[in-house]
């Protein structure tokens, strides 16, 4: 089995998983929960999202997380990320001082609609006027839906193709698959990287996996075994997209690099300080986890 | 990515499932389950153990459940197979009708000891009896903690390799490789199964896997690329070796199904009436499942 010597990890919890919470979850909290996550390790975090209030309340204190962050964080090598639906949040996130945003676009047409109330060629345009306006910005562009769609079920490979094609031509800075919904198997992941390997030489992909279904992890090996080496996780487990149904949460950030610690990939976390975190996480918020390790008692979760 | 065509499933949620379960289950719950799992598909099922009644009291029921299964199943195409920790329970299973045992040893002295109260030696001396007692017996022999060991941690190749030689040298039918305490990662998985096909060629193995770290299905895709196409799984990933701290449920069946159906590998059981027996178990028995897609709401599962 051959693999990367080295994995990205990138935690998603503070934005993917607190977005799932109906309960308020206060300011203070998210930002010791961002601070520990950040102190743990991580090189990139997603930090909250610029998107209307009325449509994700919990995100509501974006300009207070950012500044925070910015303050507390800015002389540390961690990239600082704020997802954004559209040009009007790539303006707020930009002016709040985010110089890395995810740009999110379903794959599949439906999705796209529920997501972000756009047609995808809509979606395109603002992407190509956020690169206009915002010369220093960096733009990591997620690929919804790219494994299956909770509307349109199968979404052919033809299609995140077109997807790719354009995010490149808008000039984007990294490109992001992500199973909204954690419906891809470990063959559907080896075949579409085999595709894609194919169609866009030397380009790189990082993963946004769910784990829905439990097959988040042998995603996870299904990928490295075609060279993919970044991919997206959340403390506990949490996660969600609130328009899409039957979602659930993200691939555990414990689990994954308990899984690549132990298969001698190295991640830079460290796991201990990091479940610290999510004992937080599990005492304060009260969220079902999605987590295995949270679950395992802690003097045993080492045990090899 | 090679895989097999099709996979046998063996389901264990009547033996590991219930053994993991303090509070007693009615006999007739367990009939219940084990005729509807059997009715799902399932070619063999552990039904229930051999053991002290005082070791594991809800074993307790198992000349009954035993007899039942005969009478009601016993003209269909399922090998209806009991755990036996020795030749005393190998002698009661065999009196009560059961013509398939799993015989477990433990890779490592410590847990056998802990598992079965008899040193290794002790363990394999019992077995060349009962294949000498039984000449009609069936024995799968479960190679126990194979790839971590709760008190000796790390096991070796080499320790397996030795188990394996014993049971073929006791001409056992069956070895299955358990990972007790669910420690393995894919990349072991991956080593293991190349360094066995190169000591024992043309020797299949079969897997039992706990999902406690959340590698279950990860490690499933590991072994089908090794050819492996054999797996345990209990139903509603309920589970875990009473003697062994920090196990948690084996993988689940119906989490095991859904993806080798998606990986167009046949299985030979139905979904929907296997979700329906989680329901009954999640609602009778009210246990913490490790299932995944016991948590999907009902009409997302197969969105693909």
């Amino acid at each position: 089995m051959e693999l990367p010597k080295k994995a990205n990890i990138v935690e998603v919890c503070p934005r993917d998983g607190f977005q799932s919470i109906k309960e308020w979850i206060s300011t203070e909290l998210k930002k010791e929960i961002i601070d520990r996550l950040i102190d743990t390790g991580f090189k990139k975090i997603e930090i909250t999202s610029f998107v209307h209030p009325k449509a994700i309340p919990q995100m509501k204190d974006a300009k207070e997380i950012v500044s925070h962050c910015i303050e507390k964080h800015s002389n540390k090598d961690v990239i600082l990320n704020a997802l954004v639906p559209n040009l009007f949040g790539a303006k707020a996130a930009y002016e709040s001082g985010i110089r890395e945003i995810t740009y999110v676009i379903s794959t599949s047409e439906s999705h796209n609609k529920a997501n972000v109330k756009r047609s995808r060629e809509e979606s395109f345009n603002e992407l190509k006027e956020i690169k206009k306006s915002f010369k220093d910005l960096k733009i990591k562009f997620a690929v919804a839906t790219a494994f299956g769609c909770p509307f349109e079920k199968d979404v052919p490979v033809s299609e995140v193709e077109w997807m790719i094609q354009n995010g490149l031509e808008a000039n984007v800075d990294e490109i992001c698959l992500a199973d909204t919904i954690g419906v891809a198997n470990p063959l559907q992941i080896d075949r579409v990287f085999k595709e894609l390997s194919k169609s866009f030489k030397d380009q790189s992909f990082s993963l946004h996996l769910h784990d829905t279904r439990g097959m988040g992890l042998a995603n996870v090996v299904a990928a490295l075994q075609n060279g993919v080496d970044t991919f997206e996780s959340a403390a506990g487990g949490l996660g969600g997209c609130p328009f899409a149904p039957g979602a659930a949460g993200n691939i555990a950030s414990e689990d994954l690099i308990n899984m690549l610690t132990n298969m001698g990939i190295e991640t830079g976390i460290e796991l201990d300080p990091l479940l610290d975190t999510v004992e937080l996480i599990k005492e304060k918020i009260k969220p079902v986890l999605t987590s295995h390790l949270a679950y395992v008692d802690r003097d045993k979760i080492c045990v090899l």
